[in-house]
């Protein structure tokens, strides 16, 4: 058994084999950009789906559900709008995502229950049903291998940039491709956000396999990041897997390189926050175990006064202890050491003298950079109660986040 | 058996008989601005004392549990410092807070143990103890029964307005006088924020039974506000009972003048929190128990797109229904109702046609007061699975937050 490492390529969710995509303005916005997209995986793909663990949850999310839970039906398409959330919506809510996908089933000549749809926006105003139905033959025309782009720009909604991954590895000479898109900015907290993330992928595996690898990638990607600790009501993540099967010998070569797109377009979340100015990574050692350490990892990482802090360049380490102090975990503080970037801060709770302009320096640096996902602030923290170890990636909080989201609807 | 009803009288901590404080200008801060507060019940007062939840607290609020433990000592002065926490200062932390204890004490002719200290601004940052120490006789010296307002001063960090209130009953022809002062502004999370709280009070009231009561008003008040989510390592409350002991038919109109006194100090934490122009009043309705209740109201008070929301006088109802979706508390969507002031826009989980000009109008109109209290944005919000109710009391989240805390230290 021989494999490759895994290297980025150009591309994204159109990458591997098989898949179509495409990407349209249907006038849903009020805006001109494009707004509706169409992704198709090959002939007898398995999907695998993670949504929103809100109570509150769109029309969309429980269509999505129930599809993928039919026995025997292997959802292989999925239709995406932005500019409308199509969450409490009333019941119009599920009769427009059931007419929305009975019309496309109708143009490619499948069942309805094989199309999902994800939808992202406003919560509360319906979807215009008019321009979308209209739209149809246009975006099912528009599919192609290169649409790729095309709906990786239809999906976003207060983005500034296109998230985008496709990775090529290489297993006993066969060439395989994972794809994968993503739309985030607000309302990001995944308890898996309105975060969507797509992940295709060429090598075949069968559903309840999939369905186990996407669930531990997930939480290793998409949930394990935060731009406002809300968490939406659209939150969903959609991995295809087709084509031919591929070895079992393979599957943990495979899953490492789903691993690494999942958190590539995670990073490029967190990175396009609004307003955000960096992303921010914080590593968590030395914990009682795994989860204990995600959790302190998420609540430094979402706490506004460590995000403003980053924002103004400003190594106010007090707020990060503070931070970890109220997440409900023990630990001693004696035992805490602290780093930013690779500053030590503080050392068995002993603050220690440190170079405070280098340090804002390190944070200015990392603000200035364009949206790429591994250039980051990291803050590490120490505790020295186990070995439980895990990390979350967030981005700074500015005051253009506010002035965005003072007047989103109006 | 008679009463009053509770009013709202002139005056401070120091309203009530026997109670005298001061404030000055120690040079603990860059600026000149008092910064320095001591607060001193009459001879045999009880005091009970309740504090931040964190992992992490500051060395004073270790020395406030341990010497109000202390079996027959009844703590009968405080001393309060802004500008400098004093948490996450080392081993000098606990040095400092004693030192600064034992001098006061000396100068009163008391026990170190009948001294408390409370210490509010920057976390990591020890207090200037020369400073400190030069300024005791003089504060010592300043003393007196008017100090109230001096001591509500010195107490504040960021903080725009000194929170007093002063309150009179009459229990069969006694008056009776309730006091307070607190400080709130950034970190306001309290899980008992840096939120400093003291009530006094010259009604005599036996310890175990004035703890008990303090627990509960303590729920109800400080620890239903929040400002950004962020739990401080220094939030302390403290209640001094002291003078002549009510009779007991007497503890639950006490109890109602406590609980009064301690809503508005809580209320004017909230109202004052870092950059907001508004207060905002959650009320959740409806829910299986109370404590469901509040903890659905805090999640919607502390959302940063309800914040923001409010900010921009934008209806965006539907952050306020996924904010409580993702509480993690379980109801049913089509039971819900929400209100915001007196505009229903939402009925058994259908959005209604409001009027969004007049509902936008009636956030702004609540954006241009004063510091008060008794304005607010009020958010209702009916579950429709139970009785249970309760609440919680927030703010809009402004630009000009982040760019008070982008660099507070700095």
């Amino acid at each position: 058994m021989t494999h490759s490492v895994w290297s980025r390529i150009e591309g994204g969710i159109t990458a591997p084999r098989g898949f179509k995509a495409s990407g349209i303005a249907a006038g849903l916005k009020s805006s001109t950009t494009s707004d509706l997209a169409l992704v198709q995986a090959p002939q007898g793909a398995v999907c695998a789906g993670t949504f929103t663990q809100s109570i509150v949850r769109a029309a969309c999310v429980d269509l999505c559900i129930e599809r993928l839970k039919i026995s025997g039906n292997s959802p292989s398409v999925v239709l995406i709008n932005s500019g409308h959330a199509n969450a409490c919506t009333g019941k119009r809510g599920l009769r427009d995502s059931l007419q929305a996908t009975e019309e496309v089933a109708k143009r490619l000549g499948i069942k309805a229950a094989e199309v999902l749809i994800c939808s992202t926006g406003v919560i509360g105003t319906p979807i215009p049903m008019d321009n979308l139905l209209k739209a149809l033959d246009s975006l099912v025309e528009a599919l192609t291998q290169d649409g790729g782009h095309n709906a990786a720009r239809a999906i976003l909604t207060t983005d500034l940039v296109e998230k985008e991954i496709a990775l090529e590895g290489n297993c006993d000479g066969r060439r395989i491709c994972i794809g994968g898109m993503a739309k985030g900015s607000g309302m990001i907290h995944p308890n898996m956000a309105t975060m969507l993330g797509f992940i295709s992928c060429d090598a075949g595996i069968p559903r309840i396999a999939w369905e186990e690898m996407i669930n531990r990638i997930v939480n290793d990607s998409f949930n394990s990041i935060t731009v406002d600790g809300d968490t939406s009501t659209n939150d969903a993540f959609l991995a295809f897997s087709g084509g031919e099967v591929l070895p079992e010998k393979f599957w943990p070569f495979l899953e490492e390189g789903l691993r690494m797109a999942s958190q590539s377009l995670a990073k490029a979340i967190a990175r396009d926050g609004e307003g955000a100015k960096c992303l921010l990574e914080v590593q968590v050692l030395g914990a009682k175990n795994t989860q204990e350490a995600k959790h302190i990892a998420r609540i430094i990482a979402g706490s506004a006064l460590v995000k403003t802090a980053i924002n103004g360049c400003d190594p106010n380490w007090g707020r990060i202890i503070a931070a970890a102090g109220r997440a409900g975990v023990p630990f001693k503080l004696n035992n805490i050491s602290l780093w930013i970037g690779s500053f030590q801060l503080m050392k068995a709770g002993q603050p220690i003298n440190f170079p405070r302009n280098l340090v804002s320096e390190y944070i200015r640096d990392k603000t200035k950079g364009a949206y790429l996902v591994d250039d980051c602030v990291t803050i590490k923290l120490s505790l020295g109660s186990g070995s439980g170890s895990s990390f979350a990636w967030g981005c700074d909080l500015s005051d253009e986040y506010v002035r965005i989201n003072a007047d989103y609807t109006t």
